[in-house]
């Protein structure tokens, strides 16, 4: 029982991956290694500097370094997966998957062996089957495995909805099942403003458009961008539920989970809201569904299977 | 008297611009509008939405927006420069000058258009001939055109005398005059960890080799990045010079100040401690120096003297 | 145009208001002035000094100070109320009422004649009336005069319901309308935990009695405190409400606002859920409301007009 | 490796027990327990609950609980005693330091029994005797039990020298060595704001009469309250130490350390520049005196030896 600091690896050390290491010291949430491989081990070093000389400005005590040797993320409490290459003109989409699975294989052999208590977070896409194929290949226990995508949708949501009421960001939830972007399903029937329901607040056809634009919300930065994607709320996606975790939050926020027949699924992961907390996933809540929604998970969770169909 | 979120202005929309963006929105210092050229308008906008997305997240309520139209930056409090291009293999020093003078003009132009009470942070480099051209430009007082280099300086100082101690960066204060990175005057003397004197803590040679490294401490990152430049550090020091005016926190800060006599200089730009709040620069705190520290920046300041007199 | 501090004057140097005070400047939203009566001036500038003796070690640069002198309030942004007496065993609801209206009636010929511009926040008890009687003192427009029981109540029914399902207090939303305390009106069906619906995860009886619990909540703080009443939560409530003010957040939250017409009332101050922004209060939320839950906001309102029916 | 929320359990729930365990659960930095004796466990539980209730509107997570059971701080990883008596009229020395020495007896053989891992940080005065109580009752390692009173007064010195300067707290450096109050030797020369040593900054005599002020500022802030002590200041400075522990932040900050032959002294308490982290004390700082430093050293450590000599 010695105090001590965290340690979090974020594995990729692209925009995202970089993205999230800084928001990880700012929170002083424990010391962040920086993960990329040899031929960008440079680069991920200058990075890793670059973050540490801004720490006497910012005031966090957190260190920041970048290696291309897994070595230096021995024993990390949280493992955060970045890595991957998004999909780009002419690739098939099975090829995509297969690239990035190889990606996760090979990460989840050296989190396994070097980390094996470690709570992952998976952010690559496509991330339901990036998720599961780190499950199955690191062996670790379904709660520690993890995925996100609810978060980013539910902020791009509440973002929209904000603007659109021009009202404070505190006072919006939203809430999102299934899978991301497409296949979301939004639950606007559970999403508010200062605690009064959407519905009320806004017309049926513009909640509509921004529930259309929060679909696509990926893309449209990937648009805006021109070359490359959206890098800073996915980050803060994935450090706010790191830091539940590392502070034992007790959050309720929604996550790709490994279901074993909770909403009527066995065996894929899906995105449905969770508890997390120092445990990791804490709890899975089980909401009752309309019929409209149910279908619409349905879909989600077939849309999962489709791309699971492609690991090989 | 009524009370406002102040509007922070960034011009340039590159990693250095954006980051700073971020970090503004973040301290919900005001709402930020970020700035570039019609042709990187949208990539500019898609900076800007992805850090608004993050906004729910991280719990701002800064709003953040991209643009390429000088109108969006009207009255605003702050206006931070980041624009202009960075020194190119075969490219000459007078080249990167006359380049940068001309960004220069073109945006003091606007600047002076539309936030004629505007405070001017300049980040472009040569950072003193740029902040000095700035000044001319706009015709603005002295005080409210100022030059960053000194806390980008001291926090990389910073950051290496807390790794070497292992202690932490909050106890931790460097001192430099002068010119940006080699011609940069550090005072050692009013550098301290926990308020003792670094030279009692730390071996001499240890001590002039964190010294060196500091000087170069830019084209380090530079080195290790392959491709640009530092970008975190240097957005993290904006943002401190920035806080300090917005919050009137009389913070003690390095800045890049227009002389009139000071340290017995006349007409240039050039790094000096001063205190900055509400009305910009509110004092130049003029010390004693050394032989050797007033001849370390005779050189400083004749090495802005030189790069001034490129200027057309 | 000029950067400044705003200036927050806190009328009451007791527990409440020192609280208050502490709380403010903490999170820098401005300078803070501390008044008492001249009797309690010495303790009030023993209070303001040992906060800003605090301020070193927090790192907050707003100043605290502590006064008599009403001069020393000169042009304050924000003024919030905290004075008055508490009801005393023998003293009778009336006179409690008429004692708190000299005293908010002597207050508000301050604040009038020094901050004429200022938005003001009462805490005082009763607090409808009271706000009523700063209204009707100060002349000002009434959504510059805000009352605080809504944010208080909610925030113990959502710490009553994070620790009976152990999760985060960030994901509990209450919504509460009404008068403070007893002839509060719960909506439950729009209180949520992580988005969902509280009656989905909490059963009825528990919730019914999480409700009594939070209808007496300052009274089960009164009992256990054997002398003297609740501080730290209800000037966590104030100090969120002036933040939404000063930073212009557009928060929606519960205040104690005039009605003309608004959900059937005219000329009441009455608890209903607002939009709080750099002019005070914004907008007023009107929702429709169940056949129950119109009547026990009848009843609340009914007893508001009872103690104001005792002003004079 | 499970994450975990750390547990601080504070001793004595007056203002400044009460005050402390606010800022430790503001800041997250783990759950916390405040004690008091039986005969005051309804306020105890009253306060801590209070605390609780602005949990949601502060947005922290951190549990506090009000006990007198010391099973409720069982395996605690922080223990802060604030416990005991203040100085009354008529009461001589003696009297004061044999009634708390009582009080620390009583307390360390209930951390002994219920967290035999903690570290111990103690505020009761005559601090350094009381620590030395602490450290002898418990058997404790030396680095686990720790005084302050440095950080108060330095905090103290840093808030006078920020106001004479009208320049940011954040920029003041202040440093004492010795006891608390009185015999507190400042070590002006290693004083600073903004880097810049404060003899450049401030008159010798408004110097001198700053540290007079600070010799006293204790008694300065009894005066003006009539009734009570400072409880700011104190809470926020046990709070620094705190979480420089928990975080492992490796901060150097004065603490009243146990010596075996620093600076000359063997077998007391007193108080020198420290470096805090996980394991508590993790270095003493010995730094070159001048006679009149050394001399002044040796009253404080004098006087300390007398106060001891008192313990029965």
């Amino acid at each position: 029982m010695s105090m001590k600091r965290e340690k979090i690896s974020v594995i990729g050390a692209g925009f995202t991956g970089a993205t999230t290491a800084f928001l990880l010291a700012q929170k002083e949430l424990g010391n962040v290694v920086l993960v990329d491989i040899p031929e960008a081990e440079n680069p991920t070093k200058g990075k890793a500097l670059d973050m540490w000389e801004a720490a006497p400005v910012q005031g966090f005590d957190s260190h920041v370094m970048g290696t291309s040797n897994y070595e230096d993320t021995k024993e990390s409490d949280i493992v955060i997966i970045t890595a991957g290459v998004a999909r780009k003109p002419g690739m098939s989409r099975d090829d995509l998957v297969q690239i990035n699975q190889k990606v996760m294989k090979s990460v989840s052999t050296q989190i396994k062996e070097h980390s094996p208590n470690a709570i992952i977070l998976v952010l690559t896409n496509p991330v339901d089957a990036m998720t599961y194929t780190v499950f199955k290949e690191t062996g670790f226990p379904k709660e520690r495995v993890i995925g996100q995508s609810g978060v980013l949708d539910t902020a791009r949501f509440c973002a929209f909805v904000a603007e659109e009421l021009n009202v404070s960001v505190k006072d919006i939830r939203g809430f999102v099942l299934g899978g991301h972007g497409d296949t979301m399903v939004p639950l606007i029937r559970y999403s508010y403003a200062g605690g009064i329901p959407l519905e009320k607040l806004i017309a049926a056809d513009r909640l509509q458009a921004i529930v259309d634009r929060t679909r696509v919300g990926g893309g449209e930065i990937v648009n805006l961008l021109g070359n490359g994607s959206a890098y800073y709320a996915p980050a803060a996606s994935l450090v706010e539920m790191a830091e539940a975790i590392i502070k034992d939050q007790k959050r309720i926020l929604p996550s790709i989970a490994y279901l074993e027949g909770e909403y009527g699924y066995e065996g894929i992961y899906l995105g449905v809201p969770t508890l997390l907390g120092a445990n990791g996933i804490e709890k899975i809540y089980e909401l009752d569904l309309t019929k409209e929604e149910k279908s619409a998970l349905d879909a989600s969770a077939e849309s999962v299977r489709e791309v699971m169909s492609v690991l090989i």
